[in-house]
């Protein structure tokens, strides 16, 4: 968490105050909620009204993904179908299958090309194949080589056949330039732990008068599409930490961006046999390499012990490592996905951290590669 | 907030580390929430793998209700129906309501006598008339007047016909005793800031081997129940609060009936023509007036104004307020239900807020009466 953030979420633990109700002490936590609300759409360039508070960026997710979905089946049954990218985050691949498995929704999952950027012409052809569609729902930004998404196009075909478009905006809010208001986009999510603000809150930016059915149903909080008792604290930090990023997003991207360049040549020059994944159209803090015969998770464990955090995408599914499929979309072979590993910077890293990074790096890998080599035999 | 718990928060705010990853920083967080898990359970009387944690109590009744009743119909399509009372709280009326609206449930609300009691033959005979029933769920003390229901008796003919129960404890955990192994109960859910826990925190607890749908899905946290990054310093906090509530359970339970005692009898002698309401089997906080003719708004803004917060339980729809629903299913007029005023004691509660309380009531209920009947000429 940002310093600021966690200042006013500690300040406002101290206080008391129900958002919804009616005593002085209710109305002073609804000042605090609706100020938080306001910084948090002058960041994303929305209007306070088009902020819906959820519980987590997940949440944001499942409420955008099966609200549209129920609100759009409702209106024409035959609109049963969702268009989405095959590099997701499971936050939005979980519900989609959820739907397909347990609602009876069609699904058609659009390829991306070897830097994980979305074949806009297939979406086009899937759209112009059969406009019944409920919702296209494709990520901002992956985020696990951080390609920026050609959103825009998206919109554009989506809404020429009257289709909402969501994005899972996670990774790239506060990171990169994000006009609500610009994009035209119906329904975006974002995340209060990704931006130096608190776990255990996020937000739906949605168009005033976009119509979803609420997954949360209860006292009718946040206009009635989510209902719970608004967590004043962790709204105040959620505001605090978007007014923040958006003041700094620049300065940091500037400051990222070199870091990450820095960091990418010097580890592609330290180690023999690597490669960075991804896209020149892409998130400043996220790195992401692969070196052949090491594992990832080999390599996680060793730079976990030398106090460097690093991440291999893979979801363990009953004991069993699967690789990424991210990675795997982008066409990676399985030992290649498995020999990947992604470093992220945040807006407080520093060339330190990646001095550190770069000492160890070599040996790391070199360790890794003759460890795998070892257990093969 | 507890201090205690608003210390351990505060000081987890400081820490970082996603308890789903494998590195250092995620697997002290892990080691945080497992042991505020252990805490919970043990507050509860259930095993830490029962403890399913959310976003709210609101989450947790949606998860209970929706996840139940589409898990039963995937049985057997016949398992439509829902039981419940009709005193619940909106986040366990809002959910069946949208079950019913939206996904062909049939529910039936069970009646209560006029002190909110469940009339616990209608439930026996509507369940013997058809026990193709999804689930039972009926709160285990109300939220307005704080009468206990008979849950045990509830849940004894649910089991006679392998019919889930559910109870919504979120007023009585940690003001009465609890235990979850002991109830036999099937899920439960409890929320954090009722009992000294932040906000923005809840938990269902679920017996081990029910199955049931998620309502949020995504990273496959708790157990595949409920998805999203775990929010480990609200869980940290959740577990302190949980403890503490535990383990001053009775002394709390003692003083605060006693401060009620004392609030009701003193009240009654203040006011003329006035009642208390409910139950003798009661929540120990709750105390529950009618005052003929006065306007429960009026009296909430006249002793806000001093300071005194309470709460009339109506909702307020397009402007025009209704009365509680509680009240009228306990046989109220809608005149009576709309002079009815509730009181909340805390563990923090003195007896000096009783005696601001009882030197103001006799004055605001007046005033608040001749203002009725100044608005009717």
């Amino acid at each position: 968490m940002s310093d600021t953030a966690r200042i006013a979420m500690v300040d406002e633990l101290g206080k008391i105050g129900n958002a919804s109700s009616l005593h002085g002490s209710g109305r002073r936590a609804r000042k605090v909620v609706e100020e938080a609300r306001e910084a948090i759409a002058r960041a994303i360039d929305a209007t306070p009204g088009e902020i819906v508070l959820t519980g987590s960026g997940t949440e944001a997710n499942n409420l955008a993904i099966k609200g549209l979905y129920w609100k759009r089946v409702q209106e024409d049954p035959a609109n049963n179908r969702i268009i989405s990218s095959s590099i997701e985050h499971h936050a939005v691949m979980d519900p989609i299958q959820w739907l397909v498995d347990h609602e009876g929704a069609r699904v058609t999952w659009v390829s991306v090309n070897d830097r994980a950027q979305l074949n806009v012409d297939e979406l086009v052809d899937e759209i112009e194949r059969d406009p019944k569609v409920a919702l296209v729902t494709v990520m901002f930004a992956n985020n696990e080589v951080g390609t920026l998404q050609p959103i825009t196009r998206i919109i554009e075909v989506a809404h020429k056949y009257g289709i909402p478009v969501h994005t899972d905006a996670v990774q790239a809010f506060g990171k990169v330039p994000l006009s609500f208001e610009n994009l035209d986009i119906d329904a975006l999510t974002i995340s209060g732990h990704k931006i130096g603000g608190p776990l255990g809150i996020g937000a739906l930016i949605v168009k005033k008068d976009l119509k979803l059915t609420p997954v949360l149903h209860g006292g009718g909080q946040e206009r009635d599409i989510r209902s719970g008792t608004l967590d004043t604290p962790a709204i105040r930090a959620l505001g605090v930490a978007a007014q923040e990023a958006h003041d700094h997003l620049s300065d940091r991207a500037v400051r990222m961006s070199a870091l990450r360049a820095d960091l990418t040549a010097r580890v592609l020059a330290e180690v023999p046999d690597s490669r960075s994944n991804g896209d020149t159209d892409t998130l400043p803090g996220i790195a992401h390499f692969t070196f052949a015969g090491a594992e990832g998770d080999a390599l996680l464990l060793l730079l976990d012990a030398q106090g460097i955090e690093s991440s291999t995408g893979s979801a363990c599914s009953a004991g069993v490592p699967r690789p990424s499929h991210v990675l795997v979309a982008m066409g990676m072979s399985e030992p290649e996905a498995r020999a990947s590993l992604r470093f992220s910077l945040g807006f407080n890293s520093t060339s330190a951290d990646i001095d550190a990074l770069v000492s160890v790096i070599g040996g790391v890998v070199e360790r890794a590669r003759r460890a795998g080599q070892v257990s093969k035999r």
